[in-house]
């Protein structure tokens, strides 16, 4: 079982926030993403500064795209972008114009993850497959949280099933150093984590600090 | 049977693209839409500047919200947006926190559209109404069309089961002044079309085409 990269997110409003948070943390973990949040506020710009900034990292879109797969991939992959998330509610042909648009800028760095919010199925899941999209993200929403949802055992179910049909599946919601130990023996294969790192009073120590829990759960 | 408004997508990837195409049409139109596409790209100070040049159209911003309802649609609605969109696959909790905030900011002209792509249910369309969402919008996703897709006799059952339910439902995808006559007799609430209008040789012209089969088929 390989060991799970960390993702931060930037889900800032502002461009400031999103490059001071990026700048603070970006070293110590594997995946930097410009959340959606922020690109609706101040568009691929941000892709491009974080491209700039860490050349070596992987720098992921958060777009949640929905249609238009081919610009909006376009759009981000020049800018510096090498995955791209699609909404799992967009149709096959827009996530196949996704793959084939950043696959073009990007290469085999290129990939298209889908966002698993609301209700999909493993049908539908394996359209995605079959389309060449080899990345899933399983979320809990930051709205169905704060309503007071949490991570359990169906979770971990859905997870699971996922990595056995062939996805690199991400989870993200809520995570913190507590609740990483619930994936143990999961083949997770990113975890994602925003404000849990980027509020904490040290970001860079809260992202050694999720480092130190994967290293010990994942060997 | 009310008359359907008409609604410009601006769906451009850079700001002055966008800005040339609603001064060269925004006053033929009811409603201007910051598109997606355009919104991920340059943010939401396009919504601003659509604001500031249209003072009394309704301006929406087409974020396809999957998360984080309330600090999008406060993002937004700061800027000038009275109605925002939230994709159909966000849960109850996300629609709901973009009603409030949406409200919170612009009163009774801030209202939230549901999109619907892929699969949903009536059932989940009852529990957007039950969230007080009224509004939905149905497509015909730019990809679809694309691979060959177009309006039918199941489309407009949809359009007209939604509206029955109580939704004010709009349509969009691939219309133009031929398409509009296949929904006589509905009570489409408002038209959308983007490059039907924007990338026609004579912009405000295509704008009035479009309000004269308007006026043909609603009386």
């Amino acid at each position: 079982m390989a060991k799970p990269l960390l993702q931060v997110a930037l889900d800032h409003s502002d461009l400031k926030g999103a490059i001071k948070a990026a700048v603070s943390v970006g070293e110590e973990v594997d995946v930097i993403e410009a959340g959606t949040v922020c690109l609706l506020q101040v568009g691929s710009e941000l892709v491009e500064v974080l491209r700039n900034l860490f050349p070596d990292k992987i720098i992921v879109a958060d777009t949640k795209c929905a249609d238009a797969g081919g610009t909006v991939a376009k759009n981000n992959a020049v800018r510096g972008a090498d995955w791209m998330t699609c909404i799992c509610s967009a149709t096959i042909p827009t996530m196949k114009a996704a793959l084939k648009a950043i696959k073009e800028e990007r290469g085999e760095r290129g990939e298209i993850q889908v966002e698993l919010y609301g209700d999909w199925t493993y049908e539908q899941a394996q359209l995605w497959l079959d389309a060449g999209i080899n990345q899933a993200i399983y979320h809990q929403s930051r709205d169905a949280l704060l309503a007071g949802e949490t991570w359990g055992e169906k979770d971990l179910n859905k997870v699971k099933k996922l990595i056995e049909m062939g996805f690199k599946v991400s989870v993200t919601g809520g995570l913190n150093t507590d609740t990483l130990k619930l994936f143990e023996g999961v083949d997770v294969f990113t975890f994602i984590a925003g404000r849990g790192i980027t509020e904490a009073e040290d970001p860079a120590a809260a992202a050694r600090a999720f480092k130190t829990e994967i290293d010990k759960y994942w060997k």
